[in-house]
């Protein structure tokens, strides 16, 4: 199922890296050569982005064979070939470095995921992430984090609600907040954020589905998981760090959100290694 | 001097956040409502993209005040007093999280650039970006690098030429490789990478202006150096960290480029915190 | 709060049918000219999108000026002034097609859904819209429904589950279905599409939040409706109309979703009458 | 020959609906499943927008393959084949909605059209549209109309001149502004809306190409045909509907031209009935 | 009256010349650094696209002051000024060559047809533009003919029907052609290209409502005239230029085209003459 | 390798002359019409831009069949095929203009860049471009050149440091400019407009690694290259005709450049000839 969105995006990042042309590639590979490009793990994580990487090259130049042999979600170590990438050189060269830098980051948001997801083993919590996305990339970002066994948080502003303390300010306390979030229509769940058990308390009161528990340590955590379990849903978030995570994860939360896996992953080392053959 | 192409990138950032509409906002918090909003750095750094801020709130409403107290390349410490936004409520609260996520992103930028900037002072060596950017922010990404007190390499790959391996063997040769990016204008360099003093002795009888010296040691480094002084400028690249930096510096080069830079700089900590002013 | 999304389509709009020029005004009226111009309703209805028309003139020339009389969701009958657009008069002249056709069109769904709305007074069930709306006007028309009292079902298809027949079948099932449609985050409401009582318990136990009751009559929505309370809301759909809407609605259903809001609604009657000025 | 301009609408409008994903066919239909759907007629009518729905598709997933029964223009029963589209569940699904959407809201538009086309047979009248038509939709809708047996009238502002009463008052008069609009250029007619004999003749005078005969009832039309015979061609416009239109088409004019062909033709009940084919 | 269409023009073509910054104002020019620019003329023509420079100006910093000395359309001498520049140095140096290659050009469009027109005054004929314009300028260079003294063709392929050879061939005759380009609607004129009398009669008895008569000499023309008085308008075409225009002219045809009005005009020169006041 | 940037433009184009239809083709041109069309060179030049042909016909419809004769950047005589194009015959006649509008005027590029390298022969001189170029043309127009034998100065203002008088006053003086551009990377050149040979001087000693000599006769720049010889590049520019080009070229200039090349190139006469084939 082709992805229009992805296509405008990747058309947009090849025109902010290409500019008016490759010079270098244009002047010293001629048009006849031909060449087979690696790609293959320097470090351990999970893949993600490997279709971005396969569209890079598909706009370049339908011409370009990319074969991957990992898909996206699976685990890779040192030396592991991830994908292959063949045909006439000039594309191959000239997209090299923006499906590199989509592949390495968004490997980067997998593998984190997935340590946090590792981490929390059977605990029965699910890890989400937040909106701290890279602009212009959220959608690429929230796939990786489903990637590395994650699970998505709302993907913007219209599609989830979640009230925070200046809403609950301006609404005029709790209650008034979350009724007013209910006018509008049914299909939207109404998420609190708490900071104590005074507030959490008004808000199952209120009848928020889910509980935001904003820097709660372990036993103030289980405290408030006792309170409302069988009456909303519970997500721990705040500095979370792999850690913290465990501890936190015990206390019997549903969902715990980590901004930094997106906020602050890393690059993944992933390489691109060329074979070059001049057509005679 | 207006930036029409940043407006367009936050008209689209905004609406992958906003999606149809910030719906918690709109029904919580009164049209009329008003409120402050104050940035202020939880840790230390240089700030960059402060400009970026004013504009998401600009794009929202232009009845939004936005006042920084620091200029883009300023530093800050935990506490400093950022910018502060104030007006109506709505705006304010929906245009928070991408603000935030383009001012941690780029400050980070600026904030690990100050750092190598640091560490190589009284060498005389520059610290360079490379084109290992976030697909979609390179501009705001080398900016923030020359916030941070670096400089940037080329933009992309039509504002310069660097010829590496591959095109070497494509085009037959250093020498043939330099001859044909020399055809087409006078007005790009010529650097070449090199991972040896073989490959350099050549690139410079080719008449290279610059030399990328891709993960040389600092010996090799100051031979390299030596070699190259007075015919072409000399480029250390590859896995360069805090740690491993200034030795490199020491070594005499020109340059160091850093792909970490713009890769692997995990966001710097500012906040908003908002004083709500619901009008009577 | 600017609606920069409207402004591009607006933009669209006017280029659609403005095309290179409007020959007649710019050959015929001076450019000195000035005119007044009046909307006012020549039948009744409920006022929608009259920022629209403000906004079409604003983007012709901002030397327009458009004062509006009533507010959207505010009623009108025959007679009664809507707005006043004064200023030059070649732009005048040329968005009047394009504001009339906009007011006229939003005006119609909104005064449709007030007609529904009223229909169901007193009996607590609320008004939906659906996605079967104009390709391109969905935001719009989605207001439309609010500003005549309606509510909004899901805006599209990534924020809102609906599990329908298809859907069943593919994952085998309606609780495998459920099961799946929570598999991804919880601030997604299920909702589950249902023929039968059979099915409706079946969706009951498979936890989902809400049951669509696909053209059931009084009776069998009364028996639904008792079965439901308390484990899911209910949403009554398929051939409403407003001879039987108040029959489906003492049935106790929570909502009431109605396609011809926004597919069958004809264009409500508003004029616009000038007065021109011509300079001397 | 492909439609560009269709395509760029078509990615706008299920970008509207699908958003960053159709979450719940995402979740709970496996990318394997395959199916089919039948497009049928529940109502008569007039087909249009067939070659739109298959497009919905295509972008979706090339894989996709869409059959149509019957072409735009021809007539269909309660009961009718119209189209076939089969192949992986997942886009079907997905485009269902849209493509539904544009079908029917097309085809109401050519069935509405056929009937006045109907109303006036064997009077020599042509059904004309107006630019009532839908924001964004213009193209489309005056391609319905053909499909159902009328013409278009000037596709916008840029295409034709019809000089209307402001336009004769900033002008001047009749005559004065018939100057004007001819002064461009020979490739547009001149028409001028006329509400009384006097003013008739006073176009007639001025050399008008055509006259829009505004709101007048059969007997005057039949005077102002007589006066215009041979001198200008004659087009009734205003409050025309299925019960006066024979009576006006009986004047002997030319044209009638009917807002309503494209502002207020409800929907037509088309159907897409899908066979769910899960791969083992 | 805003011209939405051109700013996005603007827009494009500032991006073209821009890039990703003026690195050379940028760096050599402080940003308090003022100047006042002179566009003056250094040879005689006609003015076009002044405002396309302001808008240059404006699109790039809003605090730019820009005043036109002369309007579009008014003729100008070597030395004349035409407009002066005033504000911050930066845009003003930035967006110099857009706005000189823009006033150039389209002045050069004007300044030839002003020659054409000239030469045959008090002929009768009426000098007009083709569609052999440069892709992406035919609004602004369609308008610089109108500010020479010429008159607008038809603006592209939907706004007036001209029937050639190949359309003859393809319908089967003259007749059947002029049969069918009537059948669509009423609003546009049909023109049919002839190459000799026998053609014509043909096309006259089909009833064109005007004639392109394609590279006949003065004789052929003025026997062409003959025919066509009072049954349809004239037109010659075909490699007409300045020597021979007037003979052609006095054949009695009303129109003339000329493909080299903007095709062939080459740059009239206006410089743009700066004084640079550094802030202290 | 696919230029996604060209396909862009050629669809708004396409769409500036396209309209909503091509009314004269549809109307009169049966769809199952086939024809072949000739593309013949008139007069005598160099090709260029015979793949914006191509891709003209591609966009319309991917059924015609395009087959170029010759390659850009090969001279043709009058009366040399250049490209046949064939299939349905309404997509080929919608397209013709606009193919041969980018043909005729790419083509007048490179031919008169050709006839300027040919004036230069055995100097050893190369032909540069300016940014004297169309607005939306430059990719195009740049190419043309390279296809006549010349060479491109910089894109635009991003990829090359030209320091003009402006900018020196601005930066209090030459040295100080050329230090300012340094300051930024390694990767531009920096070359500096002088007009005399004390300015020369100076910008040699500054360390200018390029020098545009402005209008200078062919004795002073002798003197300028005999001064500059290995310390920089030189470039004559200013004023370049055929017939002085050769004298200046001998002065031992490494460039010229010239504005001529792109803004006034008359348009080269290649026409297209159909032969029409109904089906029947």
């Amino acid at each position: 199922m082709s992805d229009f969105g992805l296509i405008e995006d990747l058309r947009r990042w090849l025109a902010e890296d290409v500019g008016w042309g490759d010079v270098t590639t244009n002047r010293c590979v001629p048009e006849s050569a031909r060449c087979v490009g690696r790609f293959a793990a320097r470090g351990a994580g999970v893949l993600s982005g490997i279709d971005c990487a396969r569209q890079v090259f598909a706009l370049l130049d339908p011409a370009v064979v990319f074969e991957a042999h990992l898909a996206d979600g699976e685990p890779f170590e040192p030396g592991t070939p991830v994908a292959t990438v063949s045909g006439p050189a000039r594309p191959i060269l000239t997209g090299e470095r923006l499906s590199l830098n989509l592949v390495q980051r968004l490997s980067a948001v997998a593998s984190l995921t997935r340590r946090f997801v590792d981490a929390v083993s059977d605990t029965g919590v699910t890890i989400l992430d937040t909106r701290k996305t890279t602009p212009g990339l959220r959608r690429l970002e929230k796939a990786a984090v489903v990637h590395g066994g994650g699970c998505n948080h709302r993907f913007g502003l219209s599609d989830g609600i979640l009230i925070k303390d200046n809403h609950i300010i301006a609404a005029g306390g709790i209650a008034a907040a979350v009724e007013a979030a209910r006018s509008g229509n049914a299909m939207l769940r109404v998420e609190v954020e708490v900071d104590t058990l005074g507030q959490l308390e008004e808000a199952l009161d209120a009848g928020a589905d889910g509980l935001l528990l904003d820097n709660m340590g372990p036993d103030l955590l289980r405290e408030a998981v006792a309170l409302a379990r069988g009456r909303a849903w519970t997500e721990a978030s705040g500095g979370v760090n792999l850690t913290t995570v465990r501890a936190l994860a015990e206390s019997g939360v549903d969902y715990i959100s980590i901004g930094a896996l997106t906020h602050s992953a890393a690059a993944v080392d992933i390489g691109l290694d060329f074979e070059m053959q001049t057509s005679k």
